[in-house]
């Protein structure tokens, strides 16, 4: 018990260190030329400093998430694997950069650590279910789980990154030079982005065939290069023409600008209103049913409503975008967005500090616009403007009543 | 002399009393409805009140803006304009609403009122270009002065559909029944939105014509309804594909779904990057070259940067939006929503209270991502991770060391 004690304030203070630094965003660029020309040892190095500061950042805002979210189990668990990551890494702080040993453990620590956290998106997003099942979530609070989620798993693409390209560059798993010659750890320098934009399709029209027997047909214009399908198009596409023989096609323009690729999807689904488009990158919203939460090993995302957040936050990561415009009533396109330039494509990382613990404790402020609800009073016209109940900072000079 | 100073404390004492009342925003359903039954007297009602009201909460916020802004003599002419008028209305605060005398004096009143208002946004806009030509502009400012401009200008349109409202009805300018029978007030509730598009894209085209001797064509699809035009299309389209003689037509969809109404226009003029996008809707961003000061009264708004975030604002006044998606290297959409449903179409106005006023006072927080603008650090890879200068929040257990 006094061992546990000790061993949690010790990790208490490594937190506190490593949080005061801010991650170092990498771009494309620096990822290919370290991947070409860096040591095992110099990653090593690199690695063993910004992995603890990349994890300590995320470790501090877990802490600052609300109590009752924090007490639920799959909260807890995921808790329990980022403090052991981060502990297993300090143990290479001071340890031998030149020894082959020390190289090789800390690549299976990598893995390790890796193969722990596979099923973290899916674990806290459990946790939140939980939550939700169990407790009433005010506004703040979903506010604040939307804006650590967006954070959370921004940074475990990044550390994933990182932990990728070393154990792909000098793990045993794919040596450099292996099969896929082209690549660079996972990142492909040459990468067709028609054919995965093919290639998404067709996975989508194979699902899509299963389903409903039909499927629309793809039209790809290029205008310069490509990434991403669309199979929420699809099933869009066929349920809106469902009594017509006549599918019209998904269009995908893929086009290379000066400074944006852009990846362009449109379709004639019916569209969404713009008071749906609003939700569709919550957390926690999902067009499909819930599933049951004994589902939650076999079926892991499906009906969480994470795909599209998640997407983005792909996209974002190193400063691309998606981004959905939708007719109510037509159809819909979504944009991918990437940088052309892989100098300009740098992580996008959050960073703890002020501004983002302060977020966790600030109040979601009065609103300083009209409410965007109807209010359906039917004949309000000509009633009299109310009180305002937050005006508390108004000394009335003549009142304090309600109405003039 | 001590006549003014009474008369000031006076005015400041009524600022205080009606902004303590939030406006009452109206439906389009209850601006229809109000105009086929309402009688003079009851409107003359409602806005001696409601005027007041939203006049006081914007010119609460006039006052919090930076010393420097204020002190410029095009923004000091906009703040007298607003005491005026302020003033004006509350002559009627005790007037007998039986009286026809004061019906009348009241209609003239707001139509003295409109005709004093017709420069605020170019006054305004000229005031933010003299205190740009006299002051360095920080971006703590430069963000107050947008949240500002939008929250003047939409209590603006608002203040100016009131008095439209009530002067077209029961003023001389157009009496109910007068030659545009179907009208009530500005409304139109048969409105044709083919037509409006189609009106707006000839007028675009005239001025196309003159200046290219070319235009490209319209291509309008309707799937149920319609409004705004496209003369920036059609000049990017024209000098996108200026050694060409095909100009890719401008294509139209009007679509009017279940909630929302929606003109999407298309162009292939080459689009625009991400980066110029984020800007559209900054007031004082502009593709036109400045106009010189002189010109200000002869060309009101033409390089001011203005269009688009106005538009944008008449578009959100009744809960509509408009939207830019463009592909780098392609072309540009823009969408105009509306709400389908007159109930649903409330006006959206700014409040003044503590989340606005505290707005004027906050210091734009530190990044909580790392920062967007690429550090051009070829090599930086494998250097460490820098300490955070604002985390003196921390205490650094080890030492204040700038890097691990």
């Amino acid at each position: 018990m006094r061992f546990t004690l000790r061993c949690c304030s010790s990790v208490a203070k490594m937190l506190d260190f490593y949080s005061q630094f801010n991650p170092s965003p990498l771009s494309i660029k620096q990822f290919i030329d370290f991947g070409l020309s860096a040591s095992e040892e110099k990653s090593f190095m690199f690695l063993r400093k910004e992995l603890p500061v990349r994890l300590a950042n995320i470790m501090k805002e877990i802490h600052l998430l609300p109590d009752n979210l924090l007490r639920m189990p799959s909260v807890g668990l995921v808790n329990q694997w980022y403090a052991l990551s981060f502990n297993e890494i300090l143990e290479f702080e001071k340890a031998d950069s030149n020894s082959t040993e020390t190289l090789d453990r800390f690549c299976k620590t990598l893995v390790k650590i890796r193969n722990r956290h596979s099923d973290v998106v899916q674990t806290m997003a459990q946790g939140v279910m939980e939550l939700k099942d169990s407790h009433d979530v005010d506004n703040q609070t979903e506010n604040s789980i939307q804006y650590f989620l967006d954070r959370f798993y921004m940074s475990r693409i990044s550390i994933r990154m990182l932990i990728n390209q070393h154990t792909l560059l000098f793990g045993n798993e794919l040596t450099r030079g292996d099969s896929s010659l082209r690549h660079i750890g996972c990142i492909d320098p040459q990468c067709d982005l028609i054919s995965v934009v093919k290639d998404a399709y067709e996975n989508a029209r194979f699902l899509c065939e299963q389903y409903y027997l039909s499927s629309p047909e793809l039209k790809i214009s290029e205008h310069n290069e490509l990434e991403n399908g669309a199979p929420n198009s699809m099933r869009a596409t066929v349920e809106h023409h469902a009594d017509t023989d006549i599918l019209p096609p998904i269009e995908v323009s893929v086009v290379r600008g000066k400074e944006d690729i852009c990846v362009k999807m449109s379709d004639k689904g019916g569209g969404i209103p713009r008071s749906v488009t609003d939700m569709l990158f919550h957390y926690m919203y999902s067009t499909a049913p819930q599933p049951s939460k004994s589902d939650a090993h076999t079926v892991p995302l499906a009906g969480y409503g994470y795909g599209l957040p998640i997407s983005r936050l792909y996209a974002r990561y190193f400063h691309g975008d998606i981004m959905l415009l939708s007719c109510d009533g037509l159809g819909t396109d979504a944009i991918v967005y990437l940088k052309a330039l892989s100098t300009e494509a740098n992580e996008l990382l959050p960073i703890f500090n002020k501004t983002s613990s302060k977020f966790y404790r600030t109040t979601i402020p009065t609103g300083d616009w009209s409410s965007t609800q109807s209010a359906c009073m039917e004949h309000r016209y000509p009633t009299i403007s109310q009180a305002k109940s937050s005006a508390k900072h108004h000394t009335p000079p003549v009142s304090k009543s309600k109405s003039l």
